[in-house]
């Protein structure tokens, strides 16, 4: 089996080589392709995968996206259309409106996927053409981009991953001393805008003892009471829905996140260059689990077992007061060469508003992007709940589409 | 037949009443009950709206809420728990937290919302025993009292009416220079919270006509450019939500409404003292065409015609992609004694966003309601795209219960 | 405004131009085209409307189809393609197999279908090329023929119409003693698959009073003790499908009707030739108050008045357990050029397990058509539930293939 | 764990204990309370199957039904309300009526359901009163009684179960030449009334293998032609639905099949009196894996492991195209002490019409049962497929409720 990986360039690359030594075997990987347009980066990260994987499968590089691809079983999408500098101006222009800067909600998400689309489009059609390939994507912001892929390109064989699923389960794992297979969730949601309802460990429903013990849970801007009064545990990222001015202070006083990710980066490479073993930095580097994420929904998916995974996929069903084509974050099984929700119920009024608010939004942007349209991404932009407001929208669109513009264009 | 006026010692009955002398031939109109718990206010609207009536129907007045609805064919709510005193609060609060301070609109619209639920509970059930009246509801906030009667007291005969909808069609009958009834419109939306996606008058298409002259629809918070890039016209109280700093700067600087409405009352009230004719004044109250809207209403429900009235009820199906259940405000056919949704495909993704988030946001403060629970009035302010965040919610809920606890209690 | 008639040969033709009299000064009528294929009829046809219409509109007639449609603001389809041997066979063969033979529903009416497709393909897109007129279809089977037009062809401008429904209405007016217009009615299901299952004369319910005495609606095939079981009023097509048996007796005793009306047919194209009034005979022909559906249908969409006329469309959410996109026939009003389905809750249990069935196997059959599949074929036949079984499926759909070879070919 | 077993006089029984013996370690499976109402059949049931168990497990009996549920993890159902006595007559009666008659499909499976429901509602409160027990229900018709205790009880921990779908299952593994686990259908209808649309081994589609070769699936009343066409392997007893005239004569010819069971029982019992092996004549009792279905639910129920069953429970959102409330027969995650629908699509247009009939009649049924209702009974009769028409509805129902008047009474 050939796995390809498209953005290998990145810091993170290591983690999720080391992910796939750890599944090789069972689902018998021979050869692994990594791609990126950043040749240096490339040079830097074969060299050293080569080193971390030695003979254990074929390790190429290529920058020929169709050589990466063809005949794969699985592809990885980890690119960042833009780099890091694309991603600092998405923290930093928003702060000039008084808006959230934040790579993949609200109005730096918004140019995010702006610049994620055209890619897309490029990318899934190659797939098609030369692969029978699953694509698993990381690309951000994820779950946005994989309502683009499944109901705008209709490319079915694309599930969007993230690794908040599988952090919450460990946190959970952890508070309640078991292991997180034997966790089961009622979560739901959109990618960075997810609840998880109900908590059972084999058969026991202990949703009640996690809510009396919070600590993995709550922050400063997510406290304890919070999340009691809404009575749903909440993806760290709606902080910034539930305590905007606090997270807006945050940033402006703590500065980008891009930022120190572009000197974690120059650090990690360095080391990359010479060092045989994955770097102590690279955990400041964030994306927790994230390779092991991966690496066990490929491994689940080749042997269809029936094992659960929190993935982005279309609802079809699986919340019943949600509409059956939004892609949402639900468990799913992984069996017969897919993703399969498992039907559970209905969504909470709390998720319910913020979840059609958003998935809205998400088409409305899409649909600025096919029309080539400023006045639907004005319309994006007014209704997103971390948005601007009639007062600024008009600018701050122009300053996005003015630092974007390499990337997109709108009329 | 009969009818009752709930809340009729307000200074707007004598329009209400001069509507009903319009319609009350053809609607054989016999008795009006006029009932209030303000017996000033009461006594002096009773002795002005005789001398308006004359002997055209015959009119009493009475604090006892039974014998004023026992056996009427309909009931108008006008009423204002807490009056103008309570509204002024749901102002005021609200802007020392840095919010909307708006009776019907966000976190003063929840303050008389809890005030309502009580009365309508008392009122509702009182209606359902003495007579088969249906009950054409103004008080405020009209849609989420709909909700609350309809979804969760179970009383069918209930309409929740506003004057927005009849003033749309005023203003594109005046715009395309014909009649109010020429003109039918793909209308949707919650009470004060709605939008016109599509206009015709008789067989014609006049949409794009008028997104061509919007003289009617704009304002300095609901500018032209922004109608025209959401493509909806859109209800004036929309611009608390596109428009939020620019409104929230106009009520902190033109001080609320409500101590305006308490000084024009005050003249009004004197006015109806001793003058034998509607003052000149009222149109500063507000309300243009209310006294139309529910008069007509009543006269073509009575006449079991088939004319069309944009009211709140039941979705029912009227707009697809919206639950049957939630209670829009739509166009409906005036027939078999009941209104009925007239069906019309899909909402427009924008106003989709909002009207769920607000559904939600009404449905967690009827929940708050019934189970008294301040946990959850947290949860459906935090909801709600005009309420507080994590750093002031509690601390401004207290503020609401502490000024109404005459009303409602949460614990 | 002109109006195209199509299959302006039927002897039924005269009421309609007799209807359209009516109407013409309403709707400002200047033209009436008469089309058919049959020369000899439409010459004789066009002859006596000629005596009848006198100069109050312009009659003319064509074989060019093109001519006929273009620029008219109304078409009426009322072709029958195959002619009146074609139907003769519909009614003969399902005999031979003990089934019911009727020339829309069951066996005879898959044919009648199979039939109509091919020219439906060809005159909706002919009609949409050469104008913007509104279909009346009249064509059988009317509601499957709508089925596969608005959701197969994708025409929305065509309305399937039957004169069933204003029958029921015409005998809930005689048995109630009112007019036509005061009684509203709770009817839903397919075209000659159809219910009313709540009956209001303007403001008051009048179902069970109508429950008590059925003599319109009752048979020996739909006898009252089966209405009064089902609670439901039924089109007399049911009785096909609750009286099975005996309907097939009867049909075979008697003979077709097919031989009927071609002897009925006969003596009127005598008539028509030298008589200046609208023989007697015609009321043997069938189709009461046809020409009544078709003038007021047309009269009202163009008043664009707030009438209501049981059409079939699609649902669109009117009837709420029912999906939306089921071509239905129910009460809509006329309104903005189109008719819009007034919602009316859910439909009855006896009613619901028919529709889905029957729907069903009109989607089959227009798939068969679409794919020339014979398989799909046997499909949609096993599906009817007055339909052959395994043991003479096969058998029977080669002899209707064959007696239609020139109409359409199944592989 | 404690389980008891409900109808446990049964000839089944031993194959039941024998499956609980595969699985008693997995699950600490501790006691087994055997009840039935016949007391000479459950001591004889209960002498044979203690020396099956030997000391494995402790065995008891009871005629107490509390005491058999009493805090027990999982009672199953197989009782049989008016023994094999009444199943002869729901076989015989319909045959006079040119029906067929079968003991839970049509006319037959109306009367079985009718005497099941008043046992069930006894039974069902009895189990929630004393226990937290799941139940797994093999009492017949086993989907229609499934839908009356989840959707008009409202008794939760209730899954109907049948053998089909696992011998569904087996003779695709053997057709397939893999294991049962190996395969995933999509599988989806109503008890007695499924269809599988598509079949994967692994990761591997292999619809279009399997109907190449159907040798499996076929029967003269199923034929393989007959298959391809629809394009869906079907249920056995579809064979009523699509070969009716030919089971009809089959069943006439061959006689019922509760007389040869009777005889099979006879036999059957005199052997349990004495041996100590399962007799080899329990597999002419039919019945087939029942026991391997029923043990690997409870044991994958109890090891909350991610097992897929088949089995009915409500649809909740799996059948995109079929209401969420229909108790429907699916593919289930094992999960959480619950089964849980897995996401599926939308449902054929041929099951689609047959599911929803059928599912009516069931409704319908229920209601006349609720109501004591003839006339709704008629109205359910009349609806089904192979129910009566309305020439022998009557005195067929007359028939059907003298023979049952000590199990229920319709008026």
């Amino acid at each position: 089996m050939k796995i390809a990986v498209i953005g290998a360039g990145s810091s993170y690359t290591p983690e999720l080589i080391s992910g796939l030594l750890d599944v090789s075997e069972q689902i018998d990987l021979r050869e692994v392709w990594m791609h990126d347009i950043d040749e240096r980066k490339l040079q830097i990260m074969y060299g050293f995968c080569q080193r971390l994987v030695k003979d254990r499968f074929k390790l190429f590089e290529t920058k020929d996206f169709v050589e990466a691809v063809r005949e794969s079983s699985y592809v990885v999408f980890q690119f960042r259309p833009g780099g890091l500098k694309a991603r600092k101006l998405d923290e930093e222009i928003p702060l000039k409106y008084g808006l959230i800067g934040q790579e993949t909600t609200g109005v730096g998400g918004f140019a995010a996927a702006l610049r994620a689309f055209p890619v897309m489009e490029r990318y899934v059609d190659s797939v098609d053409k030369h692969s029978d390939a699953i694509v698993i994507n990381f690309t951000n912001p994820s779950g946005h981009v994989t309502e683009f892929v499944l109901n705008y390109l209709g490319f079915e064989r694309f599930i969007g991953l993230c690794n908040v699923p599988i952090n919450f389960l460990n946190h959970l794992a952890s508070l309640l001393s078991c292991e997180m297979e034997e966790i089961f969730v009622k979560y739901y949601g959109l990618n960075h805008l997810s609840f998880v309802e109900r908590i059972w460990t084999n058969n026991e429903d202990v949703t009640e003892k996690v809510f009396q013990m919070l600590s993995n849970f709550e922050s400063p801007e997510l406290p304890s009471w919070l999340i009691l009064s809404v009575k749903l545990l909440m993806n760290p990222y709606l902080r910034y829905y539930v305590s905007t001015q606090q997270m807006f202070k945050k940033i402006y006083e703590e500065g980008t996140r891009a930022e120190k990710v572009i000197q974690i980066e120059e650090r990690l490479f360095r080391k990359y260059e010479t060092e045989n073993e994955i770097p102590a930095e690279l955990s400041q580097r964030g994306g927790s689990l994230y390779s092991t994420a991966a690496a066990r929904l490929i491994r689940d998916l080749t042997l269809s077992n029936n094992s659960v995974h929190i993935v982005n996929t279309r609802n079809n069903g699986a919340i019943a007061n949600l509409p059956n084509d939004y892609v949402l974050e639900v468990p799913c099984l992984t069996k017969a060469n897919r993703v399969l929700p498992i039907t559970a119920g209905s969504a909470d009024p709390f998720a319910v508003g913020l979840i059609h608010t958003v998935k809205m939004y998400e088409r409305l942007t899409i649909e600025a992007y096919l029309k080539k349209s400023k006045a639907t991404a004005i319309k994006a932009l007014l209704l997103h709940p971390l948005g601007p407001r009639s007062h600024n929208v008009r600018e701050l669109l122009e300053e996005i589409c003015q630092a974007n513009r390499e990337y997109f264009e709108l009329l």
